[in-house]
């Protein structure tokens, strides 16, 4: 249930503002961190903006690698979001990751190194422009989404799909602060407002 | 009910992505666009990104004046971000503007020129960080939070308070595109995953 989505539809899988987990893998080393702090920044060749603390493992292996991966989850992600965003990839024994830590399952990106969560429900594999002084002054990194993916159950055709049936593990989660997140609600659409008639 | 929001909890305004308008003034022309793409960019002093187009009046008068304000709307106020999403303010006669065109009540910033949207749930002042690679290179500004508020029924204390309770209208919007959004969810609060037991 897993399909492509094309490129130049990518950046809606973050348009909404879901947080994001940001995986990462350089000679040997893996590692996954949350980020709340990313959006879309190009339609066409896709391109996306993300902060990456100079203190995180993720920061070494993103500069050597030249990849991530943005890998969006559902709220039956929530505890495992929280524990990966709390605990920093620094700190483990020699050859423990994360994902092992946590028993998160991956699968290979078919562009990048990075691994893919598994139970996600969008993925994006990018590859890192880069912009040195943006990553020194503002810990802003930007990517060209390179490959993107995402679960057909909750988004196909380029549109996401959620609806009063959607099994609530697959919405996404938008994080507050302290353990508190949001799930994305309900579904609408509009019309633009009228314009009011001329003033005589 | 509007109450100020003290700046190192600013970025918790956009920490869940919501879609923002973006205002600004530049001598005695004033604008209104949506933006579905921008993020908070650190804590304190606060600082944000947002993505303003070259083609757009807003990129004028935010290159000139050196302010912007982002404003959150609710739901309430969908079909007017989706109508100044939609209408560019170059397009309108000498002498009108997008507040007038669709009704749009304003208010006065504490601390930059650009108005502030009534009935809007939040309000950043920013003053812009001039990137000028970044602004070239990928529409891209910083601004710095120099002044922030929020509607008080619901975002108090540093942090949103939406719940059954919450009149719908209050709702953040999240842009999906073509007219279609969602409103912000389910709030719930989780514990971060526990490690697995080490492997012996």
């Amino acid at each position: 249930m897993r399909q492509p989505v094309e490129l130049p539809k990518a950046y809606r899988l973050l348009n909404h503002g879901p947080t994001v987990l940001v995986t990462s893998q350089h000679g040997g080393r893996r590692n996954v961190m949350a980020a709340a702090w990313s959006m879309p920044l190009d339609f066409d060749p896709p391109k996306v903006a993300v902060v990456i603390d100079k203190a995180t493992l993720t920061r070494e292996l993103v500069e050597a690698s030249g990849h991530f991966a943005l890998n969006i989850p559902g709220r039956a992600l929530a505890e495992a979001t929280l524990a990966v965003g709390n605990a920093s990839g620094r700190e483990l024994p020699e050859g423990e990751d994360k994902f092992a830590r946590y028993g998160l399952a991956t699968f290979a990106a078919s562009r990048i190194v990075a691994p893919l969560l598994e139970g996600c429900v969008g993925w994006l594999e990018c590859q890192v422009v880069r912009e040195p002084h943006n990553e020194r002054t503002y810990d802003l990194f930007i990517g060209e989404v390179v490959a993107a993916h995402a679960d057909a159950r909750v988004f196909s055709g380029g549109r996401w799909h959620y609806d009063a049936q959607t099994d609530p593990a697959l919405r996404t989660l938008h994080y507050v602060a302290g353990g508190a997140f949001f799930a994305i609600g309900e579904a609408f659409e509009t019309r633009a407002l009228a314009p009011r008639p001329a003033q005589s």
